[in-house]
């Protein structure tokens, strides 16, 4: 097993460093990246991030935060990637050239060469403070904002049940080092597009309750989502809408796919398995949240689902 | 100046304590409290919580967390109060008998014999937490799960600018003391009730734009809140909405008072002052938030909101 330590040698011992993030860039897999890159260059090394997809406008002060440095990597590490297919377009050009993996995906396919995993951090960036405070004796507030997006993003604001007194312990100092957490917080949690919000209306227009308020259901139909001219990200925050209502004990979002076909989104309470009820449907998951695909119509989809949620009901006696 | 050594002193020598909490009670003045009674209680003395007002469902695990004691108080403390005013109705009974207040407002008035007041905590929760420190030599689980929640609902779940270093280095150590950290953030920030996603629905039906998205009005209507079936609670969450909305400088939420009478909120990003606007129609607040009341109709007052808005806009070259 390896430890911070070693991963900090490795990285001294090095030169000319590529990070890679993975595709679809988050806070977390951008703040640890480029936190590693600053350090690399502070310490005089050559060093650059690369990610297969446009990084959205909301972390271009993570991307900001570097040098743009060009050079003929020599060593290559990846941050927050669990699986090389995860680099995306990069995969075929870097997939089997990884020297070093840092992650906090317990799921991680040890594709690299060596690799550093910590399966119960709650962000990447909760690994590389720890990494980055080897690295260097003074982390710069640039450095500490883009690890403290790492970690709020990754957690939900610190809502989540992946946080651990280590979280915020780390959350303390990277403010001691001067993050502007607050502005951080208003930018990723307290921000919401047009579009999301023209989505948010569309969706509470078709919000149906079933079973006593027990069961609630949303639709994201193709139109939808080109009308509000919403993106993956407006889409993402939405379909936690119906479960963070009070008294349903399962929330389904049915979202129309470009086939036509309906992907499903199931979230339960305790009381009921997701899973097995997603496995009804050829899906699957976990006993909190699952999934499938129907291939069949709105109506049809909506009325199987609900036979099915109604059936594990009654085996609760909830109904 | 007295310190923390003084006020846990002072509640080791007296007995027979009463601990006040102020009116319209939220999870800080009702985490503290209860955090604290818990300890008195542990160290073998008599105490209780008094509030004027009913405490709300979601806090009744923090009511529940303590034994009920019947007696006649010799030492009363407040947690959490800024005025006695706001002690509501107990305030005729109690107002100027307390002897030790414990607080984090910086405007406090000085009410009580003796204050212990940290202005620059986040909540109350914070302070307690140390003064519970030196009381108890194990804090449990229960009074771990009070301190949580006082924190997390003063601080929007860690996200407001009232947080800090030492904020983040106590939530490690409540964590650390097994609270129900991700239970209770569900509680408090991820459960919507039907009427508030019923009064969410109305609103965002009467979401306007005006100087090219500068500017975004919701209007809240005595209908619309009988119609939902919204309590205060319900309300609260729904101002903040149009503030949310990306690129708008002026958000502006107008409630129809019984009266009939509109009450304006203010929230305006740093190129405008909100102030300034509130005060133009006999209001007032800080350059961020500020409100105003308006007798007229809605057209008019919404009107005049909007001329205003929209000189301040002119005058800073937004328009």
């Amino acid at each position: 097993m390896m430890t911070i330590n070693d991963v900090a040698r490795l990285l001294k011992e090095n030169d000319d460093i590529l990070i890679l993030s993975h595709h679809f860039p988050d806070g977390d897999t951008l703040g640890s990246a480029y936190a590693l890159c600053g350090a690399l260059q502070i310490m005089g090394k050559r060093a650059r991030v690369e990610c297969s997809d446009e990084i959205p406008n909301k972390f271009l002060f993570i991307k900001n935060s570097v040098e743009i440095q060009q050079f003929e990597p020599k060593y290559i590490v990846s941050a927050d990637v669990a699986d090389s297919k995860l680099l995306g377009s990069l995969c075929e050009v870097y997939g089997n050239k990884i020297d070093l993996c840092i992650d906090h995906h317990s799921r991680n396919t040890s594709f690299a060469k060596q690799s550093y995993v910590e399966g119960d951090s709650a962000a990447c960036a909760e690994i590389m403070y720890l990494i980055v405070k080897e690295l260097i004796n003074e982390i710069p507030k640039s450095i500490a904002d883009c690890l403290y997006t790492g970690v709020c993003t990754d957690t939900g604001c610190f809502k989540f049940s992946n946080v651990t007194a280590r979280t915020h312990k780390i959350a303390a100092e990277l403010i001691a080092l001067g993050c502007d957490h607050a502005l951080i917080n208003k930018v990723m949690f307290d921000t919401k597009s047009r579009s999301r919000i023209a989505l948010e209306k569309a969706v509470l227009d078709n919000l149906k309750f079933e079973y006593n308020g027990l069961c609630a259901t949303v639709v994201l139909t193709r139109d939808m989502i080109a009308s509000s001219g919403a993106v993956e990200d407006d889409i993402d925050g939405i379909s936690s809408l119906p479960r963070q209502i009070e008294g349903v004990a399962a929330a389904v979002t049915l979202r129309e796919l470009d086939s036509g076909a309906y992907k499903v989104s199931l979230r339960t309470d305790n009381a009921l398995n997701a899973a097995q009820i997603a496995v009804g449907f050829g899906g699957g998951g976990h006993a909190a949240a699952a999934g499938c695909t129907i291939k069949d119509s709105r109506e049809n989809a909506e009325k199987a689902l609900l036979n099915a949620i109604g059936n594990a009901l009654k085996e609760q006696n909830m109904i």
